[in-house]
């Protein structure tokens, strides 16, 4: 038997890490402490999963759109109150561990002004039209961590 | 006006990086950089997103689900053709850069049998029942490089 093979099996059966969930307000905290997520919505053609910028305000996830883009299409499609997720996540592949959080929630359109204060609002890292603002009014939120092994 | 609204007028203004779109061969090839990456699809409470990991064969993405778990029942449920999305990405706080690559496809069961060598197989991270092998064999490929400005 090769080494890699006997590799292969040692990893399937030893050194795997153990899950365990997160409470909604680490969920909140861990959404907080970064600036990039996923939108997710289910469209005919299947679920779409969007990188994204976001900001946490008033225990809503804030996030940007383009007017022209598939997203905005998708929110105007379904309103007054579309599903939206949202999903962020961290990893180590040295650790084989790391956290994830899930937000299943409605969308709205929102205005900048109605944010608490401008420097709190969302910044998308590309360039582009980006002037709709959507807050997400989480329904259910979910975490769970890796521990390692 | 106070130092902070300055600083994010400025960045809502500058220093924003650009989308530029990748080809059907470099996603694959980040595809197979990674070993995590988010499994997507609709239920009827909205998408559900969900990292995993993940390996490809044959052009095809292979993940492993717990048999008891919501994934497995969405597969069975949705048979002999679910539709499945497959998300990886990665992402620079510091420079505000990174890609993402996003897969339409469909999903059918397999068996370890059937992939090519035991050593190519995903090996789940968390220890657990993660006796299904599921192909996703994709429809679409779209990718997306975020340059720094």
């Amino acid at each position: 038997m090769s080494g890699h093979i006997w590799e292969a099996i040692m990893k399937e059966l030893w050194f795997r890490g153990e899950l365990k969930e997160i409470g909604r307000d680490e969920c909140f905290e861990l959404l907080g402490s970064r600036s990039v997520g996923r939108i997710g919505y289910c469209t005919s053609g299947g679920a779409v999963i969007l990188p994204v910028n976001h900001a946490v305000i008033g225990g809503e996830i804030v996030v940007r759109v383009s007017p022209g883009g598939q997203t905005a299409r998708y929110l105007r499609d379904n309103a007054p109150e579309p599903d939206l997720t949202y999903e962020v996540d961290d990893f180590d592949d040295y650790t084989e561990s790391g956290w994830s959080v899930l937000v299943t929630g409605t969308a709205r359109a929102t205005s900048p002004e109605s944010l608490a204060s401008l420097t709190d609002r969302p910044v998308p890292w590309p360039a582009g039209d980006y002037w709709d603002y959507v807050r997400i009014h989480p329904t259910r939120v979910t975490g769970r961590r890796l521990v390692p092994a």
